[in-house]
């Protein structure tokens, strides 16, 4: 077991190795067609994602694996998912497992078995808080027992956040207002080693219109406390000055993800029919250095 | 493939054979010692599952099995899982995915095939909308194609649910209201064989307080053209007659599902400690029946 919790060891990932999370939402179609021939299907994309772990190690901070994709291929897909997983453990990274699951009591309990031991370890996960704060504290506990870590969704990064997250409710605070705040409730007591508490928010880095960068600046001052994931990046829309807004000053206090834009990066290549695994992983190497520079490029704001 | 969508296919099964639903949220230590023993772990989980669905499927109207307790125990648990699922499809059965997944888009889609098609195929899933309709409508789309369905999380049996579900909108409406609208709006082109749209909705039958009570009133009477899964019945607190508010006056419109209180029935038996899996399916097809029963003589509420 690891001697501290998980957004401690992110934090000093960080400091070390810059803000980018490489997002393993690997799908068949991703690999190089000549290497996804020759090798065939979930094989190909276990083979991938060992190779851009071995390609990224020292420029990124983590690794975001999106269950949904593994999921898709059935018992197949999620041994790769299980595999992924425990060559990121081998390696001494942090895995972020990108569940967003939901469900109380007993059941939360299941999950948060499944996935902070077993086949489906991992470092951290993502959670939907919906159904209320008696969702998220199974997995507080367990976290505390096993030095593990969650980001709770807070605001996300799709147009459909204003459907709901984005509304205004009776207290004049946004819903996500009342995820965090209950969340700094409830981790408010633990100690730890970083600034941060051992849960974190994800908020979503695609803020296009003033009103959204505004809401950026809002929420990175009233949470200042807590770690975010921020997806959004890259294909999704969101740039680098997008991504640093919800950063602190001293460019930690975050981690931004991007997936396709790292993971399809060799199609962007010169000779993208004769990309095989290797040179792939070489493109998404450069990809999170420029990824990395970009983010510690922009201005994070000041309050 | 099914003629008729998922919805359409419950609507008729709880016309014929009654309201419940059983949940097969089956962890080891539900089956009998004895068997137990005798098979070992997930083997016995799998045979106890298939004799609850032999010994009650002329009595309920469909199975709901929750997946966090097989993913709690990694690929062989979901092995189980998958072939569980098999198992009611070839008996004809309607099956529901208690998988409460949230995501967006192109991830959604991944979810989708993962839950109406191949290893993990069901007819269909329960979604958690906090990231907004575009997390459900991918769900949508497949659902039209493959004649499939879900139930949107709107109010549930949880006493967390006033954190957030429960939290009034400056709208006026309770946020689950604004979950409930906009599921309306989008479905309400959809032309079905039965009175009910091909989406539904999660309502929990825990309504203690005469002001929760009156809320069950209200969602029903709001609602009443969509389809409800109503857990929180037996172990969770419901009983039947909190349950039955939440069906329309024909007594159709939902399935109350109970998991723990059919599957660990055979506890209550005189001799427990000589329990197989035969007579603990018994015992699981009486517990059906008194609940059918019970829930069949219960008031409905009066518009």
């Amino acid at each position: 077991m690891n001697a501290e919790f998980s957004i401690d060891r992110l934090y000093r990932a960080v400091a070390e190795k810059g803000n980018v999370c490489v997002g393993l939402d690997t799908l068949p179609e991703y690999v190089p067609e000549q290497s996804l021939r020759r090798i065939g299907g979930t094989g190909a994309v276990l083979q991938y994602n060992e190779a851009v772990v071995d390609a990224t190690f020292d420029v990124c901070a983590c690794y975001k694996i999106q269950i949904a994709c593994y999921e898709a291929q059935g018992l197949a897909g999620l041994d790769v998912y299980s595999k992924t997983l425990g060559y990121i453990k081998k390696r001494g990274g942090i895995s972020i497992a990108d569940i967003k699951r939901s469900d109380i009591a007993d059941t939360a309990a299941q999950y948060a078995k499944a996935h902070f031991s077993g086949d489906f370890e991992a470092d951290i996960v993502t959670l939907n808080p919906y159904m209320g704060m008696d969702s998220i504290e199974p997995w507080l506990c367990e976290s505390r027992k096993k030095k593990k870590g969650a980001f709770v969704l807070l605001r996300t990064s799709n147009k459909g956040y204003r459907d709901f997250e984005g509304q205004r409710t009776e207290t004049g605070r946004y819903l996500y207002e009342l995820v965090g705040d209950r969340l700094l409730e409830v981790i408010s007591n633990e100690t730890t080693n970083s600034p941060y508490g051992i849960f974190g928010l994800v908020v979503g880095a695609e803020s296009k219109t003033g009103y959204e960068r505004e809401q950026a600046r809002v929420i990175r001052k009233k949470y200042g406390s807590l770690f975010f994931l921020i997806p959004g990046y890259g294909t999704q829309g969101g740039g680098a000055e997008e991504a640093a807004l919800l950063l602190n000053s001293d460019k930690n206090g975050g981690v931004v993800n991007a997936s396709r834009s790292i993971l399809k990066s060799w199609c962007l290549s010169d000779d993208p029919k004769n990309a095989v695994i290797e040179t792939a992983a070489e493109s998404a190497r450069n990809a999170v250095i420029a990824m990395r520079d970009a983010i510690f490029s922009a201005p994070t704001p000041v309050f």
